[in-house]
């Protein structure tokens, strides 16, 4: 099997890209990377580990896309940036099965659109990501940010991928899939959730209604369907609750001294909450419904995501996820076609 | 002064209700409260209270708004409901300056829609809480959930009703007004935030940009404007993921002993959290652009949080909010005009 890495994207590139990527060709035999970026960089980084050379290909670039460039000039302008080399080599190649970026999510998502495309029947590919819950669970949020303005037909798409995967990926018989809203009504809502909530029933899937921000954690769904506008808002309020509330909280313990001292006590525990919430580390999310597989890993992310978003590739490759997304939207082609005729018609 | 207060609206109705009335009622000797509901129970309810009998008015009514029925029908049927014979109250006498009510928020916002009505030149009154920042301070919310699919003008209107709260009611100068999107470069976001972006900019506001929803508590903003969907997710998913962050935290210090012991010292830090973070006791959300002053106190709102909303509406009416507001709504009609003309010409 072989992967290609975007060898100079994310925060800590390329050193924990290496590392993360020494790691993987460790612990599968098998696994034949391709990783992209400065030669010599590289080639140095790797000296530091056992890793078998013939094992590892290095394509030299000399460009890096940053997080503060617009990702759509950044993609065109930037031929022989990491990633864009990266996109390139996933593109031409039969053989290389997927990709793993920790570089700006803009130009990640813009390079797939543009570079990979879409699976056949898919309208809208959707970056989703997999969150802890309270009952130390895992919900899926698709889309969290990759398209704006979503049609219904998208918010379809993006409940039967994230279906398929909780399905294939986590073993869930009967993933329950909810629509983010503004209560659990059937009918609250915005005029797109007014329009997809039928024809979210009417889909082969355990659609269970709608679902209010406040239980996206609570552990009662394993599919959460979103515009990408309010999944980037329902994720990212989220993630700033948490580190707000550790903040105050650290600063709170601070300003008592038997506070410090029983904090003392407590290190196991909020170092175990602190892993609990640390949904970085099972990996990136990836990006369903492009034409082949992509992982973006955060771009804070250190060797042990980067290893995990290696595994997420090839875990989706080995339980052929994208064949079962393609058939089951080849499958509901007739149902979604004719919902949309009949909104038409209405 | 005169208030109204829905009697029979909220969880802990009337005990709380009572109790708060009662308290306020001590506290600002020129108060006066008509308060709607059963009247043999409002009575007994008083007699716990050493309250002057000739400062509240109980008004009899005999139906009560549940949280589960529609709120468009409840308006219409329940015409003897506490809510809504307290709506016409409101908006029948003209000595009543405000009401307050911690009845269902679909049928606060739809009675308040339909009986009391829109403050002249506001396109949308909006619900605007407002919450506790990593920074001891507070940011408001604008709008939290009243119109779903809002137009560019209505969050304009948002903008300018947000700061003028800000300005006047917490005493900040010149108030740091956000937009709430997926990123903080100018041309992130949607058709929405697109369109209204350069319109926030023209308004006599210091408009600073756009937040991402990570940021939301930071502390970097005092007003964050978001159509009534996206708000309501932000606000949910921020309260939800710090649930569940306190849950995780509390059921993993029970599996461990020393950790139990540890957190015998902490009770103070983690009641001091708590009070840090409980911005429902600052009392409940104003529904500005209103023709009148309606504050909507949480539904699990207890006596504190009660005195707090009335409180506000002795606040927001002695500080003549809104005047304050009606002005710069009048003020800013012709940029406002100018800037659709604009849009529909291009």
């Amino acid at each position: 099997m072989k992967i290609v890495i975007d060898g100079f994207g994310g925060d800590n590139s390329p050193q924990e890209i290496v590392r993360g990527t020494a790691l993987a060709i460790e612990k599968y035999k098998d696994l034949n990377i391709i990783i992209t970026g400065d030669k010599q960089t590289l080639e140095n980084e790797f000296e530091k580990y056992d890793v078998d050379k013939k094992r590892v290909e290095i394509v030299h670039t000399t460009e890096i896309v940053s997080n503060n460039e617009s990702p759509t000039e950044a993609i065109r302008a930037k031929k022989d940036s990491s990633l864009v080399v990266a996109l390139n080599i996933l593109k031409e190649n039969d053989d290389v099965c997927g990709l793993v970026s920790a570089g700006s999510t803009g130009a990640v998502l813009t390079g797939a659109f543009l570079k990979i495309g879409r699976m056949k029947g898919v309208s809208r590919p959707a970056l989703a990501p997999m969150l802890p819950t309270k009952k130390r669970g895992r919900v899926l949020l698709i889309d969290c940010g990759a398209n704006m303005d979503s049609k219904p037909i998208n918010l379809c798409h993006y409940a039967i991928m994230g279906s398929a995967y909780m399905q294939k990926m986590c073993g869930i018989e009967k993933p329950r899939v909810a629509l983010l809203n503004v209560g659990v009504e059937d009918k609250k809502g915005n005029e797109l959730c007014h329009e997809v909530f039928p024809m979210l029933q009417k889909l082969p899937i355990n659609f269970v209604g709608n679902m209010e921000a406040r239980d996206f954690l609570s552990g009662d769904y394993d599919v959460v369907v979103a515009d990408g506008f309010a999944g980037n808002v329902c994720l990212k309020a989220s993630e700033g609750a948490i580190q707000t509330l550790m903040s105050i909280l650290k600063s709170e313990i601070k300003t008592r001294k038997c506070s410090m001292f029983g904090a003392l006590f407590m290190k196991k525990t909020f170092k175990a909450v602190k892993n609990l919430m640390d949904y970085e580390s099972w990996g990136g999310s990836p990006f369903l419904g492009a034409k082949k597989i992509l992982i973006k890993s955060h771009g804070s992310s250190f060797a042990p995501s980067i290893l995990a978003s290696i595994e997420q590739v090839i875990d989706i490759y080995n339980k052929k996820l994208y064949e079962t997304i393609e058939q089951t939207i080849l499958e509901t082609k007739d149902i979604c076609d004719s919902m949309i005729e009949e909104k038409v018609e209405n």
